[in-house]
């Protein structure tokens, strides 16, 4: 098995693996070369471009993992919503009512999404690592429906939830039971590991998230408990929800860049951990990226580690900082004696 | 002396006195009608529309301080950096080089923004609540500086730190030496306390803001310390950051809306406590307005505490709710006894 799969199995392998959140992206040519000919959506929507998308870095940097490029509202179509991207997502009619929530259509798991299954199978077909599929968790994707687009306040969603409730509560609920039924359609088109983005939860204290969010992150947890196959909760910004986020029945847990992963360790017991290389790392000097990626390794030791960044990759970075990096990790041997952390490895 | 000021000298005072960030803006009817006939960036420079703007809330609401309507901008072009406003700040020229940085200018006190001063002025000889002035803090002035513009990644300066540390640390510098220049000018001018923003501090993990950030946050605290005027700090999204913000001298720390303030007062031993309601709770009912905001003067037990939001009053916010909330903080009596909480009343 992968050193991949054996890490999220809760195995503390001898070297970490290392997969990107977006390394399928504009920072790669051959993405941008792509792009120019087709538009985003497009791609997302047409099964053989978004394989080749996600074997591109694959390809280019022999990552333990490929993650499927699709986007986290991929399947909101099929649950009745019109998007489109200008560049980030657009929500023609933002959803702030009763009558609205009613409206979303919790299809059967072959509806949603079908084109992201097609690519789903075609790359597992061909590629030689894990294949990843993912999902917005019920919160994120809510707050997108009812504000309508990214925002840095989210005042329209956070007043939702303020002045209706239950309105909110039972679009979370829906969009509960469509996300269940996305990731579960994942599994027989070719996922080895399955990754739930959380972008928005760290926008709500705690009290907030364990009733608005938690819930429904556990809720998917489970039902995806019979298919054996690795889950990784992954909340930005939220390391004030590490205490709630122990509850969740998941493999992994992926950090953000600001939350330190030797004291995520001892909240987070039982679980691998992913992450957390600031992506700021990848574009300065190769000597600080290498000295960066060595401290999160070193603070990874003592446990399941796969190797990632604390977010997405950004558009400006240099690739051949991506593949520096990736050899730096596979070459790093955690079962090495380190004096001052002999204590801590297993 | 004000609860206010008596809050900040360190006392546990009998109400909670209340200011909110953002209390002078397009929320309020009164300041759109300004707002239709002059434009921001005007207003801000212009001595007798920013005092108006600062002394509309305090007159509307009876809140507890005023705090001198202006932008973090204002003492840039005092400082050899153009900046308009579309709608937020954009830097003609950023700065990512050390010829740049070399151009920026540390001028004289009273060269520093003098409409900004002269606002203060009017303001501080018509109100009869304590005036707040501030400033932005060294980091996130030059986040703006080196990026351009705000920004969701920041990618440019987060960049520049890891590329170029020493352009960086130059950079903070001089602008430490700005904001120290700024700050102390604002006390004769008419400020009664001053608030330093470091809006994106909390970008950065602790062991980069402990390098970069912190260091220059002290150095400011500390040359301020002879006028004796009180200086809260807020960093936004900083709740990972709380144990570094320890070590400032100032008097008080401003808390998001995610950190609960009972975990805050163990951290920050010594420190008045300001905030920390979610600004969206003014977004939902009135019965749910007044639990969130009795749950934060609960929390707010046990020390001195300065009501204030969690972070700005979002524009979409009925001014009738912040009126409501006024008027519960100001009925709050923190030293009836409350049983489950006694042991916490000093």
């Amino acid at each position: 098995m992968s050193t991949f799969l054996r890490s999220l199995a809760g195995e503390s392998t001898e070297s970490a693996p290392i997969w990107l959140m977006r390394q399928a992206g504009r920072y790669l040519p051959e993405y941008r070369a792509l792009r120019q000919r087709f538009g985003f959506w497009e791609m997302v929507q047409t099964p053989d471009l978004a394989a080749e998308a996600t074997l591109q870095p694959v390809r280019r940097f022999g990552v333990d993992a490929a993650i499927l490029f699709q986007d986290i509202m991929s399947p909101l179509p099929a649950m009745g919503v019109e998007v489109a991207f200008d560049p980030g997502p657009v929500i023609a009619r933002p959803l702030r009512d009763a009558a609205a929530v009613e409206r979303i259509v919790v299809p059967d798991a072959d509806e949603l999404a079908p084109s992201a299954m097609e690519a789903l199978r075609l790359v597992a077909a061909e590629s030689l690592v894990p294949v990843i599929g993912f999902a917005g968790a019920p919160l994120t994707l809510a707050a997108y429906l009812v504000e309508g687009k990214g925002s840095k306040e989210f005042a329209a969603f956070r007043g939702l939830a303020r002045s209706s409730p239950a309105v909110l509560e039972r679009l979370l609920d829906k969009l509960t039971d469509d996300t269940i039924a996305y990731l579960r359609g994942q599994v027989p088109a070719g996922a080895a590991a399955l990754q739930l983005f959380d972008t928005w939860a760290g926008l709500f204290d705690e009290p907030t998230y364990r009733r608005l969010g938690l819930p429904r992150v556990k809720r998917i947890a489970r039902a995806l408990e019979p298919s054996s196959i690795p889950l990784i909760y992954m909340a930005v910004g939220g390391g004030h929800l590490l205490d709630a986020m122990a509850d969740v029945p998941c493999a992994g847990i992926s950090v953000d860049w600001r939350t330190p992963l030797g004291s995520v360790r001892r909240s987070l017991p039982g679980k691998t951990l992913q992450g957390n290389l600031d992506p700021a790392a990848l574009l300065g000097t190769r000597e600080g990226l290498l000295a960066e990626a060595h401290a999160v390794l070193e603070a990874g030791l003592g446990g399941p580690h796969v190797f990632n960044l604390g977010h997405g990759v950004m558009q400006q970075t240099d690739p051949d900082q991506v593949a520096a990096l990736v050899d730096a990790v596979h070459s790093f041997d955690r079962r090495r004696p380190v004096p001052a952390l002999a204590g801590a490895i297993p």
